[in-house]
């Protein structure tokens, strides 16, 4: 089965990863398998210097894992420096989860909350800058007038309540 | 297709993990796509602490992925803190590898080649104080009169050819 996927969007330095963090603490403790996808830039680092893992990639292992009985790691390069299609990597690698909460993509078509606070713009990515229809909700400091639900960007609660309604099934 | 599979294998404190590295590069230089496995301790660190992604696996997700143009990492947990079979692994995360070294795995059925140094010990894992028919090779810093094919253990060069006519059509 596929999980559900909901973007968490905002323009940048909006400081959505606060609340991407409260939603998975949110949801796992509601029972779910959850997945949280970050994009970054090229080259984010991920490892430590020095270490075997990392010595394997410098060397110039093209997928690396470490496993133990708690966890697996990988590091996987992408062939001609070009990202595999993102619905393609979550059927790969999220196929075992509920939910996949993704952050750091503008432009895709999954289901969207926006985050914004007043103080970043009074402008929203979704809806005043272009219209985009898989704009969902938003999650805003401030209260705000406009066809999709707002919530209180600190109440993680109610966003999950609304996650959970739309996309999930009560267990 | 499935990737090779060759083993790395010795007693603890023999310094698998040099060789590995060596083997990783002149196999990368022989053009080939080369994946790395690495077993390590129940909780060993990958990630930084502070960081988004680290604050991601905090917060509980099972599986986390940061992915840019160059690469992707993923982070998953183990269900039940229970390893997935190795085999089950490389089949899902090494598909499109042409040869995959593992290092630390000492019980399993992979090819394997021993790596030995006489003042570790005298014995060798896989023959003196067990036999076990899966030993290829021995990368050893002295000469030994054995079964299997005795590499110089800093010979990356010849161990490498004898793996590629093994296991690899050349290219």
């Amino acid at each position: 089965m596929s999980p559900a996927i909901v973007s968490i969007s905002a323009k940048s330095g909006t400081g959505k990863t606060t609340l991407v963090v409260k939603l998975i603490a949110e949801l796992k403790q509601r029972g779910y398998r959850v997945g949280a996808i970050k994009h970054d830039t090229h080259n984010f680092s991920m490892d430590r210097e020095g270490k075997d893992s990392w010595r394997f990639t410098e060397a110039g292992a093209d997928t690396m894992m470490v496993t133990s009985s708690e966890k697996l790691a990988i590091i996987k390069q992408n062939p001609e420096r070009r990202e595999p299609p993102i619905r393609e990597s979550i059927e790969r690698y999220f196929g075992d989860m509920d939910i996949v909460l993704t952050e750091g993509f503008k432009k895709n078509d999954f289901p969207k909350i926006e985050v914004h606070r007043r103080e970043r713009s009074t402008r929203l990515l979704y809806r005043d800058d272009s219209y985009d229809p898989t704009l969902i909700a938003v999650a805003s400091d401030s209260p705000l007038q406009i066809d999709v639900p707002v919530f209180d960007l600190n109440d993680a609660v109610s966003i999950c309540d609304f996650i959970e309604k739309r996309f999930l099934r009560p267990r």
